[in-house]
């Protein structure tokens, strides 16, 4: 074990606690053992599932389809980055880090006994306990300190980063993952719905994929603005113009070809149900806060679609998100738009959930 | 041009006209040039989709994201059976068929102009005139006569199979697509939640895939039984018992890989994305009357699924049908429960709209 | 720990030494820890690669693209079942298994620390350590006793297969992770080529998936007679017919669709080169014991195939395998035609070798 | 029916008679009839398998596995581009061109009756008449005018793009068919072997889909320049170091991801089998002169291999290469490195084979 000689026996940490109820409040740090490893926390952006989870969305609390997932009280946040202030021998050795060293884990905490872990399909765990979501086993990063434990995915991550835009591996990655579920050709036409932070970062890996046509559509003029500079062809704010309406049009009469969906409102899902060609390919990532109602006679008899859904970073999408910023080929510098002291996470979750200057709100414990 | 001494001027048709406005009446039988065929029809099936347009649903007549597509009045029926009376000499050196063989068209009339004609997707043709659905352009087969087009996919057929029985191959040329769209590896436990006609087919396409469980569910026993006979290992009444959570428990708590959707009820969604497994495949047939409402959370967030749709025959839907009933691997026997003259239409409707005691009805004009 | 009373120091062992020098001798009976099991033999296989490594192929001893392989003095064989001998309680709680269970360990000895191994294809651990060909790490099942280790992937078998009948697990799973590469449709013209045991596995196996013609082809009419038997819709004797000439005849002049090579000889190459038809599928399987000498144009610009290689089982080979064979699916009863004592395995391999009497030949240690 | 009013009765034109015999003579400019363009030829490249099949490779004559191919005496070259110069009335408005509009014909002249034509899969025409190899239906563009028949596949392009670049069409074209074939991720290490007109072009779209990295294999240190200059993150020359050691030192000891191979040499299949991961992707494309032999064992039971070969353009080639070339995403002004009258040949196809100061080589008809 080898470890920082100022490490404190109490911090203050956001608890995530019911909705509606998350509290500021100390807490003791945790120790760590032989396979494990302490970071001092750098800083932990807020994501618009931890906006939900606060609002009491089933996705997080259960309800419907849903049964409830998140285990209280627990350190909230899953968008962190820390430097290594404790480690384990045998940690030290697993995962090439020293003292002093960046380093991210994975969001989520396999277990590696279920199928899904034992057949290469970790981010899928049965359990999912996904830091920031499950007290102690998967505390989160809107602390002081953090464990990553024996079971954690830890990666390198190089300094040359500015801490609050390494905050952004974690969206970044869960990003990598649905372009790769998108399945995008130099042929295709594309839409990326929503462009909150994650809309953002899709948007741009999407066209890294170089297709015929790149089109986001959001109704905030800001993040449109910020999606034509990080390299959408054409922006549509949904409010202002027909957005179906104009996505035929530019695809002579078919609908595009891909429908990437982010906006976590059932409205974008009917938006992409109907622009899509027959045969088109409809990915979803969102988090939703409400059920949505269609007529599912679209998905098989009349388009014949593939609606794949996409759940955080995959296989790659950790090496492949820090491959991009550490050779800059991602722009996170306009996304990221904001920062607090994480004290001030009052006032930080406002105006992430207002969401009108902001983009990506980061929290600096 | 060969044709028959025998074809009158006029003929007996049921015609689609209006949501609750079917009628059984005198029309002309159809001239044709040197590029179609005349058939005699032998039998024309009723499918629930023609239920459904008689009672108005949208994805009939539109509504929601739906446009309308029916075209009317039209001759109803796309599940026909004939035998050549009359045939032009480009149409009889292209199909190599003679008068008096039996042969049918694919349900659909490529427009052979659209993106998808052009790119091998004849089925999901941008037009979708659909036979029995698109007055002239695609008359149905509940009349006594019926052209094939020269746009028309004809295949011929054997005389072997009795003429109710090949009144199946469209619907089970469906299922063979359907089935193809489920990829079933011999690790799978699949279900096929609704059983009947088409559902049937697809339970014994998918036992020819020797999945490791094959579950049918339904809430009518007597289809249970047929799909028991037919080759389910299990079934499950999910008026009698709690579906999901047998299937949870045939599974070691996983849920099933593949669920397959024909019931054409929201509820059949629903029970599908809960007995499914992370990463599972959900394929989706129906034609709905009614909208679903779900949290899509568990598309994306929870569980990763692929729902794919699944219209009608792609590309070796008939061929095949045609091959496994002139070999006799699929039972039609008892899924064809009814036959009834064309005449006695009303009858037959009210029978197979009520489903208990049939299974398909099938008209003979 | 627990163990059995009567498990001696010392054993008789075949032990693979070099080419053309494999040793049966006296060796210690394994040691085992709390991690591990040791079984008592049962029976195993002799396999063509055992036959290849004692005749000195470059894929066991190195050579051309093919760096070195083999581990020696090992004791040889792979296809090998056993009943638990001694059990340590850490395994006995992994597995689920007591003294007395019969269990298989997959011939695979994954590191489950490379890249494959970490991301759910252990098949194809870097490292390749597999039973019978790595001394001390993998040693094989031609002895009376045989260790698993704590890396190994172990299954319970049921006892009522009979042992040599146990013994085709190892190339029956196999077989079903080869199928799995053929993506065999029903629309689909299947050329199983070289029906040894292992090509009589996946003529079964093909069959299961119920293509339109099933065809097996070798020079061996008792193996031909056995594949008929087995399912072959047609069989072909290359050496009395023109096989190339017979497909392209069976399938309009257009070749097969799926070629799956077994014959470890490069005519079997290009045999299937020859008869598949554009954009077809060619699963490679075999290991040879020479090269092949062909125009690398026919794979690209010629007909645009798909050359797919398939190495041991996947990741369902196993389980699968084994439900297939409790559920009496699969037929091994006409492969296994002899069994020996392992004494006599000169005879046995002298037996195997030859292959024309013989299709699989088994020992009993 | 429009036409120029200035168009000769003869031409000049360069015939394909036989191996080593190519001539320069007058012929008759075609007639067309209202389904077909009369083009101009403004430029004609001069392909490798132009020059393997003026050599004699058996690809274009026949042997080995491959039956004889080309069908003389023909007009030589297949990358052409022309200003349409008569136009039937047919032709004009099912392609939508006029008089002067440039326009370029897909190098296949599909049979739209072959199963491969009738699936959407027309690249592939089992009857595979390709401009510039079979006389009459498929004469080529090394001539004064070129008649573009009713039954190819016609696609405007724009007159911004110079001419002699035009004529990267072709080549880039199918460029953009490999790429499709090989599946390219974020996380993955693509090498490319054989920098010619058509690995560069295939170089510079792999850097289109931004892998992790990309190498470029070659011997001829200005191609290797020129690679470096349009994307290869590394390049290496064979002759100078062990190719293989360098990929497997950048790879972990794994290999590479993927190997896109254009070399037309047996040393590129063999430096590629040894290069790549496990499980890894080999695209082959080339047209050989001579045969591989190489032990197959690799591609099976040694790697599990993906061998997939790419015949020219796919579906999309040509409409994604005329976007690319119009957009200027795709550098040919440092390919087309030399340009020759038509006339002159000779000069231009022994700079061509030469290959050492040259990289494409067009002719001005």
């Amino acid at each position: 074990m080898k470890q920082m000689n100022d490490i404190p026996e109490k911090m203050m940490a956001l608890m995530c606690c019911a909705p509606h109820d998350y509290q500021y409040r100390e807490v003791a740090v945790p120790h760590i053992n032989e396979d494990e490893i302490l970071v001092q926390v750098e800083a932990c952006g807020i994501c618009a599932g931890d906006m939900k989870s606060y609002k009491g969305a089933a996705m997080f609390w259960g309800g419907g389809v849903l049964p409830p997932w998140n285990d209280v009280p627990c350190v909230a946040g899953h968008e962190f980055i820390g430097v290594v202030a404790a480690i384990g021998d045998n940690a030290a050795q697993k995962h090439g880090l020293a003292l002093g060293d960046r380093a991210i884990a994975e969001q989520i905490v396999p277990c590696w006994e279920c199928r899904f872990c034992r057949s290469g399909k970790h981010w899928m765990c049965e359990k999912a306990n996904i830091h920031g979501h499950q007290k102690i086993v998967a505390d989160g990063g809107m602390a002081r300190y953090m464990k990553y434990g024996s079971r954690d995915v830890v990666h390198k991550v190089s300094k040359t980063i500015e801490a609050q835009h390494a905050a952004m591996l974690e969206p970044l990655s869960c990003s990598v993952h649905t372009i790769e579920r998108a399945q995008i050709g130099f042929e295709d036409i594309v839409v990326v719905a929503g462009l909150g932070p994650i809309g953002l970062c899709k948007l741009q890996l999407a066209k890294l994929k170089n297709p015929k046509l790149l089109i986001g559509i959001d109704n905030n003029e800001k993040r449109l603005n910020v999606a034509k500079k990080l390299g959408a062809d054409i922006v549509l704010n949904f409010q202002k113009t027909d957005a179906v309406d104009e996505v035929l049009k530019l695809s002579d009469g078919y609908g595009c070809d891909i429908y990437i969906h982010n906006s976590g409102h059932p409205s974008g899902v009917i938006q992409g149900l109907k622009m899509l060609r027959k045969l088109g390919r409809f990915v979803e990532f969102s988090v939703f806060s409400a059920e949505t109602s269609v007529d599912w006679s679209i998905i098989g008899d009349r388009k014949e679609l593939d609606i794949v859904g996409s759940h955080i970073s995959g296989l790659y999408g950790y090496p492949v998100a820090i491959d991009f910023l550490e050779r800059g080929i991602i722009n996170v510098e306009d996304i990221v738009t904001h920062t607090f002291p994480l004290e001030k996470w009052q006032d930080a979750f406002a105006l992430a959930e207002k969401g009108v200057e902001s983009i990506k709100v980061v929290l600096i414990p």
